[in-house]
């Protein structure tokens, strides 16, 4: 082991040029920000770390102990702590299930005693999270008769955490944080830091229906504008091509006539346009036959399925979408790069490059969003997309994952497991059975990293159920007056790599707990427990707490993380470790922690709103578009703030000076 | 290709060596009998199947063209049909999703049009069912335009079947029977044949609570008894041993302390005594010192795990069974060699002989199941039991597949899948929440290769619910009836290959189709259609064929195949392609094919039924218990009917006079 950073150490295991994840994204590691990053002790004896082979798989044993809970390894949707689960970790669509095949397949976990472990490498990576013991152990559990000791128990704490994998080599890191919370940072920072999306980002998006022309587009800016509802981003579906699934990439001119002019003059009115498209190339297209020398062995929807580990197939693809945001384009959602095994080349394709069938799709979403990231920053620009596999690297892309599922918990668990894994998860509102769920699903989407209406197939409309229209137009305005915060929380994340939404673990508690379920031969055969997590709240920023409600759900529990907390809305101090809502409120409900300077985008303006007696937050702004950040152009500002006698007294310090301060009102 | 029978061919791929599912299981090909089954015309030229290596995969293309229907891959719970499926197929506990993880991974499937493939390796196969397009395809499906173009599908028709797998070799067969049917009975041939269950097995079974001790095992009897309710073997839980989960397979002395003489009294009762099982040894085992140097590298709940593929450690477990078995006890549920990933060894671990982890999950259930079966052998008897996996070769053992999951559907449709596979299903009974459900499901044991009441955590007893005993009692006694006739459907499993349980679809109809569902971007975002399959009926030997009714279920269709069919209880003529059972019976629906002799264990002795105008039918006979109709000690004869103006005349043909004639009535 080999130490990088004082919260870095890193390991070869085989062929240093096995394919690697953080080679596909292409990141530099953020050395600096890495260096702040406070170290804690070390978890165990470096040396006590195994690696052997068996067979053709190469086997990492990783010391563990009973008491340890284990966060991560890639996108779940249901359940946080992994501790004694078997994982076959893989890139594909969520199947309804944390079984490993997920849109971000990262090969990294992080322990409740602070430390992580990330195996660089594409290929399927199993993990043994706690629950194997060896036959060689001195130490073992001790074994118990079912029959007569009620101790007996289906799960055997182990003294492993046992990876497998096969490939010719890969790159293991130990990230030995003081926390969980900084050794999620760390991770990220390693990857190449948080993406900053641009503001108009984070703005509310509505992709059309995928049959919609040019018309259509205008109708609709028309009917947000009639409404007063904002409106940054308009989503185009497969219908803007003139060929889709397989994609010919090039405008339908049936649809779209006047296309070359469509985006500037939507730029004009402050609305961006986003294109849909998938990897798989039309024989149609204009891109085929150029592409063909770089197809796979195996079709995809009647397109070919492109190599693009190959230099020679990323400038065809670049050269196209280069030629796209030229026209004024703000970016893609790169569909279907995921999985479903039916849907997607088999295990044992072949690519022009030799890679790996399987490697190569644990790449795929990476080498995508790398290319479009590329093309914007040869334009000095910034993009943000969706895109529906990203893997470790991908937190430095712009991009947020999304799938096809549509259970309203995933959706809101998927927030919080994202930040373990260092990728950005969009729950975007698809459609609705009642309005309360409608209400509730645009809630959700207010406090995630891209707020979107998808009504790809439905063509639905945010004043759909005319009952809940006024409450959608709500959560639509909170979005934007959030805007200053999330910008800022993007800026910790660039910066620090800190998540910019979190699950309430990463803030030090433990949150999880485990629940005796009875042993029933019909249910529950092997005695489960069950864990008990809170996995339906979520950290949006520095200090701002959301605890969004079901559609349907009549009552909740909110737990409040230790130090106060007021109702976002009302100002109100908050009482107690956890705090019942029965009934539920119609709004969105949302908790400020004591101490908090909350930046929010008001009426009048700027405003800076303080929550406690003293406490101090963060400022941050730049031109919202341009690169011009990386280089230093920006603005950083640390606000403290203290309350005597009904007068609140606050200090600005500037930290960084590089763009125009902004002008603010403190509250 | 070589060719070995009329309709079996033989490739030998790679290294001869590799592991084999038919070498685990250790039967011999039943030559003779394979040489009486009717070969087709060639699906396609022999040389156009293709084998080639991707990295460390073998890949191997098989011919297919749109239209063919593939079935089996495995043991299915929800549907037969796997065309255009992608399945990793894998020795696993099921999980409620027929992905390719079943507790009998077996690499075969059979094509509507006949023919089969099956590739003998233990190894995890993928299996990609015709829904791949290959780069290189000179025939490929037309590229579509989705937003334009109602005709497109996500579904791409392919010109293969193409399989994958990471071993050194493997053994292809190409099964060319006449029909689906031909080809799955020479696929049981060329796994040695069906199994032959004694007389006893096919009885009524009871599994007592897995605390019982040797008092309750006598008041079970009694109450049995008393209740008028005919039993035929008993099933000891864990409890039996003295230590259980880990296994010591030692009598618990405090709970059996009679145990020395308990299953010969119970025999000069008329009941066998069938014990649990796992196969982790625990430290606390009489066995333990001998296998520990037998043990893989891991233990599962704190136990070791033997090797069973060194003869050392099967003379170790053998020499303990063997003692079992001439205690009396009449076999063994040979529990969780299937998976669950998390209690089960990792795919990495390793074993003394050198095996690769995977290979031997999946010979596992195979070797158990031979070695109990040799012991009996040994003694000249045969044994009926349980097991949690089994794979290709595995028809020729007399044991049942059962699993932890309860959902009635999946349990039917089990039956019907067990057949493509080449393994017995046992959907056993519980518990259940109404008299309703308790009913029903006695009703669906009844009809299947074992009928078990498996109480070991419920304690239940067919009387649980007062409202439906008379049902239950019915139920079982319907099982009794029916014994004649499911004896001679096992000889024909054992001669002939048949499975004595079919779905109707080796009858050679389709009974399958596809229903449009409409698109929606929540439910179905890929518009895919649903298949429709009659997977809730069963074909029970020769001419028999039940519709069980689910629980809670009040109106059914029943499918009547080709040919007249007549209610089993009335012997009323039933008419249509189909039947509306509306409001459903109490009883189970059974009906008889026009022309069947139905051979029935009637209270004035053994009846055979004649329905229908003429026909034929086989009966079959021995003594129950030894191994002598292996060697010829069987009765078997051809009875023939014709009814003239109210007068049925009969004509018995004895084929095989090797055991005494059974004295019978005919109706």
């Amino acid at each position: 082991m080999e130490s990088v950073a004082a919260c870095l150490y890193r390991m070869q295991i085989g062929d240093p040029a096995a394919p690697s994840l953080l080679a596909a994204a292409g990141h530099e590691m953020r050395t600096e920000a890495l260096a702040c990053v406070p170290a804690g002790k070390a978890p165990f004896p470096m040396e006590d770390i195994r690696i052997s082979t068996q067979g053709d798989r190469t086997v990492v044993l990783i010391p563990f102990h009973e008491g340890e809970r284990l966060y991560g390894c890639g996108l779940s949707y249901q359940k946080l702590n992994r501790t004694y689960e078997v994982i076959h970790l893989r890139t594909d669509h969520y199947g309804g299930r944390d079984n490993g095949r997920t849109h971000a397949a990262v090969p990294f976990y992080v322990s409740s005693e602070g430390y992580g472990v990330f195996l660089d490498t594409p290929v399927e990576v199993s993990f043994y999270l706690g629950g194997t013991v060896r036959t060689d152990d001195s130490r073992k559990p001790q074994a118990r008769d079912r029959t007569t000791d009620p101790r007996w128990t289906s799960v055997t704490p182990g003294n492993w955490v046992e990876i497998s994998f096969r490939a010719p080599g890969a790159v293991l890191y130990l990230i030995n944080g003081a926390s969980a919370a900084d050794t999620v940072r760390a991770f990220n920072l390693l990857c190449g830091g948080g993406c900053m999306p641009p503001k108009w980002g984070l703005g509310f998006w509505s992709r059309l229906h995928t049959k919609a022309d040019a018309d259509a587009v205008c109708r609709e800016i028309g009917a947000y504008r009639e409404r007063g509802i904002p409106l940054s981003v308009l989503g185009l579906e497969p219908g803007w091509q003139n060929y889709a699934y397989p994609c010919s990439y090039d405008w339908s001119e049936e649809r779209f006539a006047g296309h070359e002019r469509l985006p500037r003059d939507l730029l004009d009115q402050g609305i961006r346009l986003n294109l849909w498209e998938n990897m798989f190339v039309s024989p149609a297209s204009t891109l085929y036959d150029s592409m063909l020398p770089y197809a796979g062995s195996h079709q995809v929807w009647n397109g070919i399925v492109p190599d693009y580990t190959l230099p020679e197939a990323r400038a065809v693809y670049q050269a196209r979408h280069a030629a796209l945001a030229g026209e004024g384009i703000s970016g893609f959602k790169l569909d279907e790069c995921d999985g479903y095994d039916r849907w997607l080349w088999p295990d044992h394709a072949s690519f022009p490059s030799g890679s790996d069938a399987v490697a190569y799709r644990g790449m795929c979403g990476l080498l995508l969003q790398r290319m479009i990231d590329e093309v914007y920053r040869a334009r000095g620009e910034r993009t943000y997309g969706l895109v529906r596999a990203s893997s470790a690297g991908g937190c430095a892309f712009p991009f947020c994952i999304y799938n096809d599922c549509y259970a309203f918990s995933e959706f809101l668990t998927g927030l919080a497991s994202a930040a373990l894994c260092g990728v950005l998860w969009a729950p975007e509102v698809r459609d609705a059975k009642t309005p309360d769920e409608w209400l509730r699903r645009f809630q959700l989407a207010a406090v995630s990293p891209l707020m979107m209406l998808n009504a790809w197939a439905s063509g639905a409309k945010p004043w759909k159920f005319p009952e809940v229209t006024e409450g959608v137009k709500e959560a639509i305005r909170l979005r934007y007056r959030l805007l200053p915060h999330l910008y800022t929380a993007f800026y910790l994340y660039y910066a620090k790599g800190e998540p910019p939404f979190r699950p309430l673990l990463l803030e030090g508690g433990d949150y999880s707990g485990q629940r005796d379920v009875p042993l029933s031969d019909t249910e529950n055969p092997y005695a489960l427990r069950q864990t008990c997590e809170v996995v339906d709240q979520i950290l949006v920023g520095r200090g701002l707490m959301a605890a969004p409600i079901a559609p349907g759900q009549t009552s909740r529990t909110v737990v409040l993380p230790a130090g106060g907390w007021y109702d976002f809305y009302t100002g109100e101090r908050v009482c107690g470790q956890t705090l019942t809502l029965n009934p539920v409120p119609d709004h969105l409900p949302l908790y400020v922690r004591e101490g908090t300077v909350l930046a929010l985008q008001e009426e009048d303006g700027l405003c800076l709103c303080c929550f406690g007696e003293s406490g101090e937050g963060l400022l941050y702004d730049d031109d919202g578009t341009g690169r011009g950040y990386e280089e230093g152009a920006f603005y950083l500002a640390k606000v403290s703030f203290r309350r005597r006698g009904g007068v609140t007294e606050h200090r600005v310090t500037v930290l960084h000076n590089g763009y125009p301060a902004p002008r603010i009102t403190i509250r």
